[in-house]
């Protein structure tokens, strides 16, 4: 079977790293390369990376219209612009996947609020999955339309959830202090994204609340029933790829976490808890679609739990293939690498 | 007046430090440099940065007698083994900074819960002071032994200080979340500090108690009055210097925190609060002996508050010097730049 | 088809790159990990990006034998300790990929000369083929014994043979200044090689010749029939993996050197010539198997040729399993991305 | 004495690191800071490590006028912008100190050609001197207007030029293999400066030809009387300071260079030659104005010499300082901190 695929916003990092993984799925295939500022150029003048017959696609406008052949789309463009790309593709009948946060929240209103400006389509909103693969894959099997979470939430939410479903997590302390790679930030030209402002640096940014903060209270309350209040920090660090979320948490019967975690996630692919008190770090899951898990009981009603992923694969191109995957009824690891490249 | 000095532990990252730092102050000589492993050699064999006259030093071992003119002793050695030589020093009359762990708590009894080991000189820890300097000063005049604090503690008292003593944190729920560069983990040939392993890597560790928490906990109750429990998350980043400490706090009053602050700190030399809403960031500090705060209110009764300083000055030899200055009555900022290098 | 294969110095960082991509090649399983200093535990106890059934193998003794089912051993040890581990598993009939130095000589006197050590095993020299892949394919078929080049030599020899074959280069005037990242200087703890000496830091090393001057030049010769003269300087630079080799050369008929470059590797699916006058960029390689090579003509008898690889893929573990895929007559990309990650 | 100084150009990175030297030189006193596109915030808002007193100045536009009290002007701005500023300062009766690259050369017609522009001002290229100051001491002395050499020139000279004098290089055969870090592109908002394109990469650039190429060879001749090609790659690396030029070099008594290069620079405060066969490593400089140079004698006819310094400092920013010291006539190293940091 062989699906063909568009992918809009070609050449930022996301859209690198979806030609990356669409390129060597074996039921998918690169059909149409979007990109906005860089249209009329080769693939292959924007990214370094590309072989030969990649190099040479071209990459054309952002009105470009899908040809038929087209059944699946990703669209890696900037929240507000995406919508339309959204709905255009829906109209002529394809399959989307968003990477953007237009489609994450149940509700325009939250949206607005989240966004600073209302939602160009929110007739759309209610046929949206938000598709944290993991929690929803019922729903994925034949959605047209998948809302990719974004990498903060979904660093938060795979440790978080299964705490937040068991009911041993004190939902009025929870803080999450996260800390991310730089291409997160996206490729465009700002001055505080250049290498010497961000070599040798730390910083957080984003208070005095991350639009991320929503998406995360609205999808915990939305999977396990439980209204959490997520006190939420981001930081951005140097290097490149890699973000890990530091959750600070309170609650009762810690000595039980790791189990409920462990049990939780035993047949995930991507999903890995790690023994009781080892912690993971993000190099040991760049490069790879996986999460992992670790947790350190600190007292008699306290616990941190960190979780790691790489920003670009299970923070947005990885889970949308992942996504894409359970859409059509695949096998849910196909075209992903289990392992991570290490160093 | 000309202080001369010996530094002992000479030639690990904060010793390499304290001679760049005494080598232009004007008022220290340096004529003593001692060192473990590398004794027997020139200081500028181990020592890329080292100019001529420094470069050639004879790095003397561990146990080498100070000589009579030396007056004033730092000692940059491991937690255990420099008490025996902060009291050979004392004995032979010397003033001491001491920037191990080994005098900066006021029980035996503590040390040995946060360290592991029973103290070697118990007899001495009265006499320490515990080098602060913004809350010392008073004492560090004169002295004779000065304890240094750790880089984590004193990127987490300079910001919380001023809250505790006003009374408006909530000291049950102290949350700091630490970002450090690895340059803190020292100079030892340790396969998890090889430059593979930290770069594009970032990893929480220290947990379940990182021992820089009973020196927060002890000394936020001695300066304050207050008895604070705080949960301490040390992480290290892929880079060489900074420290970033992102203290996630609730309390009363919030909208006035960053003038408490503000007002604590306004005659400051080294200690600066940034704008209302503005956060710090670690490239703005290094390479000084500053500490910049920002505060963010996010809520009616929480804020973050942010500290950044360069751990290996004002976390641990700048404030060493800064330390000297107070002891000998000299003008605080001798020998120590106001501004960071940047980029 | 099934291959049983051993890797041994499995937890170094050409050991792990073998192990991410021996797991998933479609022909190739994973029986045997041996490692020196780390047997005993198992494999995700040292490499933290490995899944849950790799994570659980263990590592294995270096004296341990390989057991009866296995075809083929990788061998990711240091140079003189290697050869006997080869010998041992060539007497026990596999066939072997050697990633050492030990077989990459035809003269035990090259051997000794570039290595300061006598040959362990000089008896075997004959029998081992030089894994350039691109110039080595009809050797390389069946061979019991595999030499894989190392990163320099595959980073010089690339670009400079097909211009040595056409007798365009003056052989007496061939400069190779190379550039890598740190991960080619393996995993051992030593000092220079922390993460807070590399940082922020290059270096030349290796003067007044380098070891792998004596391979590109033996190999140079081999496979042109011309006897050149490389003078080589390599340096060590601020980043995980990644090498470059610019190579300043004088000749005849330079505007030629594209077009020769380009016809020579027309056909591969590794080696890529970039457009006329475009320089390729180490980030455009890391993660692939490619080398990617770009010629800038700069006088009337002169050019420089810049050659990019991943010194753990092409120049190590990516060229063992490309030469493994020869010796096997399979696929010659097999379980080898061609797109590098990016960024 | 105190001399008033405007910086133009004052938040790039050249003119940040002027801010950090001339605010703590005993004799300059900063007046003026002269920003583009800036103009109209605080310095503070700016550059971030800037401490109280410097971070509320004004950053002044371009054009406003320099008030009298000024003495002396440095100027950090692109090439072909700075010569009217320059002008505009020379007529006002200032000292100049151009840090741009619009008064390098004595003839308009190289400038035109390597600039690709016709000068501004060729009418004051007589009375430009260029300053690199181990060369230019007698002409430096009292001179009006400095052209403060380019950071690839410095590093090529300072270890060419002894060389040259004593007529031991073959003239026909030096090539200059360059590696920079980021902070020589400056601070303009480019792509291929984002923290993630540089990171984990190297790549070299500017040829066939770059720049200065024309700089070095003009002053390689003007100093030493002999012409010489210089063959020059340079290269960029992902870290933000420090520069190191490796010369590939040919020519007669080899044997005696290191004592030629010693000799020659025995005295200076700044230029250190490493013992015989030691080579030398950026960290080894940055932060401070020194250059080291390291020889390592290859064979009968030839020899690499590598250089290394902070390209913002004895590349730039500490160049111009100890610039104006010898135009003032006071102590050279006034301001300039002889010790790097390190790490």
């Amino acid at each position: 079977m062989s699906v063909n695929v568009a992918i809009l916003g070609a050449t930022g990092y996301t859209g690198a790293e979806l030609i990356r993984l669409v390129s060597r799925h074996p039921n998918l295939s690169i059909r149409h390369l979007g990109a906005h500022s860089q249209a009329g150029k080769a693939a292959g003048e924007v990214l370094p990376n590309l072989s030969d017959d990649l190099a040479t696609m071209p990459l054309l406008p952002a009105n470009e219209p899908l040809s038929a052949d087209i059944d699946l789309v990703f669209t890696a463009l900037p929240h507000g612009a995406a919508a339309a790309s959204v709905k255009a593709a829906l109209d002529a009948g394809k399959k989307v996947v968003d990477l953007s946060a237009d489609f994450r929240h149940q509700d325009k209103d939250v949206y607005a609020e989240a966004y600073g400006q209302g939602h160009p389509h929110p007739e759309l909103l209610s046929q949206a999955i938000f598709g944290l693969t993991e929690y929803a894959r019922d729903k994925l099997k034949g959605a047209s339309l998948v809302a990719n979470p974004g990498c903060y939430p979904t660093a938060t939410l795979l440790p978080l959830l299964p705490l937040l479903k068991t009911g041993v997590v004190d939902t009025d302390n929870i803080i999450v202090d996260a800390k991310s790679g730089t291409s997160g930030a996206g490729r465009s030209a700002k001055t505080d994204l250049l290498y010497c402002e961000v070599n040798e640096n730390v910083r957080a940014y984003g208070l005095p609340r991350h639009r991320h903060t929503w998406e995360m209270e609205e999808w915990a309350c939305a999977f396990s029933g439980q209204k959490a209040k997520i006190r939420f920090v981001p930081h951005i660090l140097p290097m490149t790829r890699g973000m890990l979320a530091t959750l600070h948490l309170k609650g009762s019967n810690v000595a039980a976490w790791h189990d409920i975690l462990s049990d939780q996630y035993a047949k995930e692919s991507f999903v890995h808890v790690l023994p009781q008190g080892k912690l993971p770090q993000t190099s040991g899951v760049s490069g790879s679609n996986c999460c992992h898990i670790g947790v350190s009981v600190t007292g008699a009603d306290e616990a941190v739990v960190v979780s790691c992923l790489d920003n670009l694969l299970k923070g947005a191109a990885g889970q949308a293939v992942q996504n894409a995957n359970v859409m059509y009824d695949w096998e849910e690891t196909l075209g992903l690498d289990v392992i991570a490249y290490w160093p």
